[in-house]
């Protein structure tokens, strides 16, 4: 059973996986400008449908996307919070190791004034 | 032959796969505390090493960490630009999709605005 704690890993898996290849990244560039039916998505792709119905599958399996049926025509458009749930997880991760690098460089620099002032007292 | 233009969407593809993983994951925000020596690494992961290191040699094949080794021991540092290259991918992503809703949103504000001129006019 899989537990609760597992379900934010679960949906970044699906999201960083559905961002790994350029063709699903095109489609998020192009969604983001507005709505679009998967035959005009799949147009620049130079891709058959049923290879390109995979990866708008795999878009909205990762929640960053959602379709609409309408007749024939089934249509796309971007969910933001699947791209804003990475963001923040890299956000998040940059403001960890940026903290760290600031006291590296505070650390070093005391080193180097308590170094500095030693050997003026040497010198002295 | 790759051409150069392929180069930075290979960049994402890599950068992107490697992010698509808990263990990695993990890896990436331990070291954003500063370098850690594989065996350090491995030993939360409740993994054996040989499976242990495919994850640090994709994670070293993404650009976002670096491994030197000094006697027995390889140590993993985190490289910044990995990290920010996907996050410049996503936050570029989102401002296309602002800009194109607050454009929408601007439109449909007035839409409405001249369907209430019209109504009062039809009322006066």
């Amino acid at each position: 059973m899989p537990s609760v704690a597992e379900r934010p890993s679960e949906g970044l898996n699906r999201i960083f996986l559905a961002l790994a290849d350029p063709t699903r990244r095109a489609v998020i560039a192009r969604l983001g400008q507005g709505p679009a039916s998967v035959s005009e998505l799949a147009g620049p792709s130079g891709m058959g449908l049923p290879s390109f119905i995979k990866h708008i599958r795999l878009l909205e399996n990762s929640g960053m996307i959602r379709t609409t049926k309408s007749g024939r025509t089934r249509t796309c458009t971007i969910n933001g919070q699947g791209l804003s749930h990475a963001e923040h997880w890299l956000a998040e991760q940059r403001a960890i190791w940026e903290r760290h690098s600031d006291r590296l460089e505070a650390f070093e620099m005391q080193e180097q004034a308590e170094g500095t002032a030693r050997n003026a007292e040497r010198d002295d």
